[in-house]
């Protein structure tokens, strides 16, 4: 797989990351990164990610147009503007591909925007990430090993679909397919659950008077426990938005299971805490087992020693 | 601080982590390590963490009568008949200290078996720890920056206080002082709980007939969510029970916050979401930047350059 030209709008994290993937696998001989910092642009130039820097309130579109492949790599909430103009700009042969966290509300966008271009665009969204922010945080190895899931819709071009498949696997990624609304239903439990609890938990204590004496006295349980919660607020409300019906759906399942294990223990029943603590257990340490299998780097070529 | 003489009763990562830092800190003339297991007691003997191993099921009190520190460091359930053989063995100088993660059924105990040495016995929890366990996971470092604390009773001898707080800053801890009922109300907060609402949400999932596809598209917010829902079932089992009221009064608290935020979401109240989740995000920074400076390593000395 080899992109001539790649455009990436908002070269962030995760834009940036992807390009210096790329560059790093041989895989792109030109990139134009948009953007709404003229500052970020400058680092990401700075640093090998893109050869070339345009202002998203510019006249970006021409710049675009005739890429091969377009990543829109900026908040789910800011792509109307953004797939309007790539639908009145996009060449037939240019493929556009996302990184949004939430996939109903963009194909429900693309469709309102892209309209006979829709067939170009293959929805995605890479788990992978971390807190850090910004062009500088751009990581050519972001993505190895981690799975990036693509919900193409009935009208995806194949052709696209695979340019886009090959795209992450070059950046070192697994690729999986769902439908959209699956997606979103899997990602609410999976990470729009787990950040609204421990937002909620670290929340509930910062309200209370003495809550410094709490605070105090966390350790590194409690540190992991509520890593998540010290992302992006406004990033988060907007995921907690556009996915609400699946998070509630989500949040009710697990008050149900929190009210279940609330009576057992009321009731001192420590042969069903200890069920539910061992399955916990049990089900997290095949989950690692799983994903550092699939992270581990190949086997080196067992002729070339050492 | 020199001990001349300790005992640490249970020689697995806590036990084995203190006699290690003790003699890394040069603080120690000599430890006896009592274990369930020969095999452990070997490895904590080839580590260097002990001098000497006596099977907790051999009479092991006269090995342990004369010391100057006996460290209990077994799980909180199993502690009565220990407390019992040193209540009726202890000589008067023997300061008794343990690092148990409830206080109150640990004072309980105390009450109730060492009677008239109660003033000898000083109860401790270091809020460290990891998923290793046995004497191979003993690690001299395991304490450095890290809160202990020390929970007297009334009747607590002040010297027995200064000699047990002294042997955690020696290991490199810090060390604060709460009321027992206090330490297991915080704790329940900020340790049993998320203990139980990471592995019921993990429990939760896996129960599902779909739980690979959830599992399979779950990412590293996740993976540090779910990490204490790796540890021991039975231990968090009999913490759960032995804190039961403070847990059921602080799972409480935390079910009303998430029934106030599912109403929030299900009214699209994005400003509502946006001011927990910043708040959230506040308080965990600022939470994070005092835990760092505290567990920073004294600066060097300037004059000594470099």
């Amino acid at each position: 797989m080899r992109i001539d030209k790649l455009a990436v709008i908002g070269v962030g994290l995760i834009g940036a990351s992807c390009a210096l993937a790329l560059r790093a696998a041989g895989a792109v001989s030109h990139v134009i990164g948009v953007g709404r910092s003229q500052s970020n642009l400058d680092r990401a130039l700075a640093r090998g990610a893109i050869d070339r820097g345009v202002l998203l309130e510019a006249d970006w579109t021409p710049e675009v147009a005739d890429a091969d492949l377009v990543l829109i790599a900026i908040p789910a909430a800011q792509y109307r503007p953004v797939l309007a103009a790539l639908g009145a700009a996009l060449q037939k042969r240019t493929v556009v591909t996302d990184a949004g966290s939430t996939k109903q509300d963009v194909v429900l966008a693309a469709r309102e925007t892209l309209r006979t271009k829709l067939p170009q665009f293959v929805p995605g969204h890479p788990i992978a990430g971390n807190e850090r922010s910004g062009a500088d945080a751009g990581d050519a190895s972001l993505y190895v090993g981690r799975q990036v899931i693509l919900t193409p819709l009935p009208e995806t071009s194949p052709d696209a679909y695979a340019l886009v498949a090959d795209f992450w696997t070059a950046c070192g990624a697994r690729v999986a397919r769902l439908d959209p609304a699956r997606h979103d239903q899997v990602l609410a439990a999976v990470s729009h659950l787990p950040h609204l609890l421990a937002s909620a938990l670290v929340a509930e204590l910062d309200s209370r008077k003495d809550s410094d004496e709490y605070f105090g006295n966390a350790g590194s349980g409690f540190r992991d426990f509520t890593r998540i919660a010290g992302s992006s607020p406004e990033m988060w409300r907007d995921i907690s938005l556009a996915n609400r019906d699946a998070l509630l759906g989500e949040l009710d399942a697990y008050l149900a299971q929190l009210t279940h294990l609330r009576a057992r223990l009321a009731a001192s029943d420590g042969a069903a805490l200890e069920a539910t603590y061992a399955n916990a257990q049990r089900a997290r340490r095949a989950w690692i087992e799983a994903i550092e299998a699939a992270e581990k780097p190949p086997a080196p070529d067992q002729e070339s020693g050492k």
